[in-house]
């Protein structure tokens, strides 16, 4: 992508009413544009991010045996009576038509995916399943000034679990966690297994997957030794005592949630009549469980995580782009040319390149928009590099550039010496 | 995926009310699932052929030079009354937030685009740009009953594109014309291009994408030997006409709208502002057309050209799965060992294979079961076709079986000899 081509365009201004660095950065990066507060368009730079994250999680779930579907987002008001959760959900948008209905419009969707399963799931043969999607979500927020850490509108992957009995229930549910913490890695977040409250949904406790963040909206009670963490609202402990686990000194520290899985239990399945014949012949209901990832909130815990002063640090799983090329004295031809061949042999070998290819930017602005948009690999030609036969190569994350001739730095790239991101996804 | 773990089930019941072929094959195959009238789940399998379809307008979008971004579904009333559409536009579903605002959810994206654009747009230099989403759209119709062909909920392909003359838009809007007609032959589908009315955009004509179907809405006159084509809202001539390009006698057919392309020119500009300085130092306001792909509708348009009395056949480029693999005697072992063999080569060379693994299931249902979800490739084992030491092969599209020997089958699905449809795209 050429820079003097894009969609996506940086700005100096700090967005008014900012209150996070990921709403900031991701608005001055040209990575989102806010329609309303709470509610925002990802531009391709953003688009580009989320596609990346939504297809970690994608695999994730395919390899947890989770089915892809898609729900819709007008739902039945009947459904929301049924479960009672039509009048009980403060956040719920309701929807009127001209034609005399009224619909809810989706925060979430076990009240449309277990009158599904129920017509499904007939005998304990059937069992267990699994069905999810990525959708966007919407939530009637009374506040939403996080940027899209807390949105309007928001996208979310939501899969729900099907059992015959409790034992399986556990099996899946347990099973879930590392698969989970397998996509933070990905990502380049190191999560921690969180025991929270069960909100609106269960009695027991849940379990809430947070990245220590000061941007985070909890507070959660851990041990820095061993796997010991409690939301502060259920935590029995403080940092004055031992873990329980491993007798460590506790701490505290502000978290952002960053997923959470639930066990529903019979809540949905016994509103709906949801019932399977067990291997005695039996009707009983089905036992359920939900597991929610919001995707466009890991962009912005993403970029809580990893920025400077200067702007974002993707991790190459992630990042829009594998490599910014940026072109200084693009007014002479043989630097024109020399960045013009890189840009075509990058993306030849299927590696995403930003170009800043704007011959009306000064150097300043085009390094300071490179340190902004945090794309891992930043690659310089200019007349001074031109003279020594070579390129400017910087990590991101790193703060010295080294010297490389054009082969030394095609080899690092495509050779994949130290570009570990996606090749180009677009054309599978 | 094997049928008994699948979360599509086929059912034997028509739906009620359905009054076209696709939405009542779609919902018997277990491909969709009404949630309200005019609003569908895409269960596993819709959800896979909504998938291929979306990323074949995708490849075409991005070819073009489109740029994929994600507009938001919660749109600014503001934004509305700037183009007078908060009134004029009657299927707008308007959501009331309990806090005190009320927005417009989505039927399409020219009022968020505009002030994208006029953001990003400051010179002739920055033009041309085309930007373009694949997104869920919503509209308030007053009757919905044609299943996922005309629907309230629905998903839709939107791009716009921006220029400096009316010259380059034209340019742009004609190269979109074989791009599209490309689009619907990857799709399986013979479009039509038809001279249609601008509707509320344009008072100039549009152009109306058209699949013959008599569960089409529209009627077309046009000719069958040229490319003439007009909806019957604005021809001027009818069957008794000769052809005005080559005089040969015009037909007229009921005709389903796949696509349409507007010249919407400066209106939306205006209304926002968003001008341009142009080479000669003066503001113009942008000149804007957008092109629309309903890609939900596409699925039941495919369907309806597409389809015999026994149910669905799917191009290869758009199915469900590339093989339908049907056990027949699966309690005995050496046709279960057989079946899962072939089913593990299958998807280990990354054939997508749907496997009828049900021990309670007839012959008979199982092969009436590969008719009506319409997979192009039906491979049968049973003691039979085991005592011959063979498979039963079937294309969906021929009547005749042919036997086969397990290494003819492979060299002729994986060396891709009859087999033209995608591998897995799922984990990329």
């Amino acid at each position: 992508m050429r820079v003097t081509r894009s969609f996506s365009k940086t700005r100096k201004e700090k967005p008014s009413g900012a209150t996070t660095i990921s709403h900031e950065l991701l608005v001055r990066g040209g990575f989102i544009d806010q329609e309303l507060a709470g509610v925002f368009t990802m531009l391709p730079y953003g688009w580009n991010v989320l596609t990346k994250i939504e297809q970690i999680v994608r695999e994730a779930m395919n390899k947890a045996g989770g089915q892809e579907l898609l729900m819709t987002n007008l739902q039945a008001k009947d459904h929301w009576e049924t479960t009672g959760r039509w009048k009980s959900i403060d956040v719920l948008f309701k929807v009127p038509s001209q034609h005399g209905r009224e619909y809810a419009l989706s925060p979430t969707a076990e009240d449309v995916i277990t009158p599904i399963a129920k017509e499904r799931i007939k005998s304990y043969r059937d069992l267990p399943l699994a069905a999810y999607q990525i959708q966007t979500k919407f939530r009637d927020e009374a506040r939403a000034k996080s940027g899209i850490i807390r949105g309007r509108e928001f996208r979310m992957k939501d899969l729900y679990s099907f059992h015959a009995d409790q034992a399986d229930l556990e099996r899946y549910y347990n099973s879930m966690i590392p698969v989970y913490l397998q996509v933070y890695k990905r990502c380049g977040i190191d999560a921690k297994v969180v025991e929270a409250s069960g909100g609106d949904f269960t009695k027991q406790n849940s379990i809430e997957f947070m990245a220590i963040s000061d941007a985070g909206e909890d507070t959660i009670v851990y041990c820095a030794e061993c796997t010991f963490a409690q939301n502060k609202e259920i935590a029995k402990l403080g940092e004055q005592h031992p873990c329980p686990d491993c007798a460590t000194q506790l701490k505290t520290a502000k978290a952002m949630e960053i997923g959470n899985i639930f066990k529903l239990g019979t809540k949905f399945s016994e509103a709906f009549g949801a019932t399977f014949v067990d291997a005695q012949g039996k009707q009983q209901p089905i036992i359920m469980a939900s597991y929610g990832i919001g995707t466009t909130r890991l962009v912005g815990a993403i970029i809580e995580v990893h920025h400077d002063e200067r702007g974002m640090i993707w991790p190459e799983s992630v990042a829009p782009f594998g490599v910014h090329l940026v072109g200084i004295n693009l007014d002479n031809d043989a630097v024109k040319k020399a960045c013009e061949q890189l840009y075509g042999s990058l993306e030849q070998a299927g590696v995403e390149v930003l170009f800043d290819d704007r011959e009306s930017a000064s150097a300043g602005e085009k390094l300071s928009d490179a340190d902004l948009i945090g794309i891992p690999h930043r690659v310089v030609i200019s007349k001074k590099t031109l003279a020594g036969d070579t390129v400017e190569y910087k990590k991101r994350s790193e703060s010295e550039p080294t010297m490389l001739s054009q082969a030394e730095l095609l080899k690092k790239i495509i050779g994949r010496g130290d570009y570990a991101g996606p090749r180009s996804q677009r054309d599978i």
